[in-house]
């Protein structure tokens, strides 16, 4: 990496306007290149410098020529891509693009999901499909509500590659006055860690739609993070501590956020809208409706005893009773 | 135990009350005696068999006869005793009590506290100054809110005790259709956890008056949990799960808490509220500001390194800024 950064965000919602302000605000010396499909979007990013449908108050830095729905165009440019599309649509994102344009580039995934049908988490995936060595994948995980770094309140990002030298140098690009960055060598369980966080916020919220209180709330988050050290542990069995920010504060910060698309998916199912008039309802995509079904395949391979995803899955994909699945479930936890 | 069950509770606030609720509504046959200090709750309490003050919905089923002012006469009805006054008041509440009154009863301590000067949790106190033998103390724990006890949501109480027999005794004795019980052998583990906890809701609270947000917040908390299994370990190193609801969903439910005590008395103070202008305005006490010192005083001989509450420490006690000390510590979290 002694060439300059020029890096690519690929995706316009809240989340990739977070890393832009941060990647701009950071005094690393960068280009900084910005994919998005909405090319209303785009015109009034180049106009007015603001994103018109996601962190709207935050003023974009980023010169109008370099955004972008040519994504071959903006990957052309760039020797780092940061991913940071919903998982469900990034196959459809990637379709026009070939392995040959990943070709020696740095990927850093901001993506928390795993991708649909494939059931693979991201990093996972671009290594199998693009041929992207594991050495060069990032992961970028919180725990960061992106409506607090439009903010500027302080936060704390994990950044995980089996690259160490790498991971030091995503960080140096990405943190700010109001951004510090821990790095791990943990990419699997930072991301699986990041993914299975939106299936207990939607465990939480339909907990509290049900009619669940905060007393039993503390006791599923504090099962849930059990449940995820099972999981990780399974699939990638290295010394980790789960107790960390990336594990337990990534969990903390979704299951009890009052931003969480995930846990007010979970409460309207729990006061018993169906899946479809939730997501009417909501018009945005939970992940953690998602990521449920991928986790339940994925789990048939581990068999790990993981009885709120059980739970949650029942609900959502076998039409199972919330108020019945959280009694069974309140049995199983202690 | 072969004896019927005889139940003291001493302590007239809305975690006795709770207390109250639950050995009444549990169907194992009992006897309870209510012990409190204001004579107006007693006589309000006999009329209309509602604590005037605290939980006030909750209807009471203890007997009139069996509520009284006259502590000696209270203990002297009971084999079980269940401590639940605020720490800061435990030594004077038992001033004109002899060792001999305690004689062969059971001790349960719901306090979440230090008795202060002493600095002692409240089972190594009764232990120490009333020759209570280990065996014979039994620690109630979280995480449970009384309020919620009131609403007869779902909770999860701990009762921990030296002796397997005892705790499972007690937990069969309060357990209910909406009061599941774990039961430990981690005394010391178990209420040291119960104390720190409020140390950290105080953090909280600064936090959020400072003007820090969630992201913070799940940081903040990942680090509590560490600093907490560190000190534990150090006072009393025995194999245990610091994820268990007793040690981190007790953390949870009063750190992510809107009725902690702790949590409102730090958000004033975050915002600059002096310490006694915050307890004017609040007109009760927040056990962590006592809890806080004692654990600064303790800590000398263990010399753990809790950064949090000795942050937490400066502040209150050495009148540091709000500002600057959470500055400093933010450096310290990862």
């Amino acid at each position: 990496m002694d060439q300059d950064t020029r890096i690519a965000v690929i995706g316009g919602g809240s989340w990739a306007t977070a890393n832009i302000k941060m990647l701009s605000d950071n005094r690393e010396h960068k280009e900084i290149f910005w994919w998005m499909r909405n090319t209303d979007s785009i015109e009034h990013l180049r106009r007015y410098r603001h994103n018109p449908n996601y962190l709207s108050s935050v003023e974009i830095k980023v010169p109008a020529q370099h955004i972008s729905s040519d994504l071959n165009a903006v990957l052309a440019e760039a020797n780092m891509v940061l991913l940071n599309v919903p998982a469900a649509f990034l196959k459809e994102v990637l379709a026009g693009v070939s392995a040959e344009s990943f070709k020696g580039k740095k990927i850093i995934s901001a993506i928390k999901g795993f991708v649909p049908e494939d059931n693979m988490i991201i990093g996972e995936f671009m290594h199998k499909m693009y041929n992207i060595p594991l050495s060069d994948i990032v992961v970028l995980s919180g725990p960061c509500h992106a409506e607090e770094v439009a903010l500027e309140k302080l936060s704390y990002l994990t950044i995980a590659s089996a690259d160490p030298q790498l991971a030091a140098r995503f960080a140096g690009l990405i943190n700010t006055r109001y951004i510090k960055t821990n790095v791990s060598d943990d990419i699997y369980g930072t991301e699986y860690a990041a993914v299975l966080k939106n299936i207990y916020a939607v465990a939480s919220g339909i907990c509290n739609g049900v009619g669940y209180g905060d007393n039993f709330q503390s006791v599923l988050i504090s099962n849930a993070i059990r449940e995820i050290l099972r999981f990780v542990d399974a699939v990638h069995p290295i010394d980790r501590d789960i107790k960390e920010s990336a594990y337990l504060g990534d969990l903390l910060v979704t299951a009890y956020s009052q931003f969480s698309r995930n846990r007010m998916f979970g409460n309207m199912i729990g006061k018993g809208y169906t899946v479809k008039s939730a997501q009417l309802e909501m018009n945005m995509i939970a992940e953690g409706y998602y990521a449920s079904n991928s986790l339940h395949q994925i789990n048939k391979t581990y068999k790990v005893n993981m009885p709120i995803c059980r739970a949650v899955y029942a609900i959502l994909y076998e039409k199972h009773s919330p108020q019945i699945e959280m009694k069974l479930l309140a049995d199983q936890l202690s």
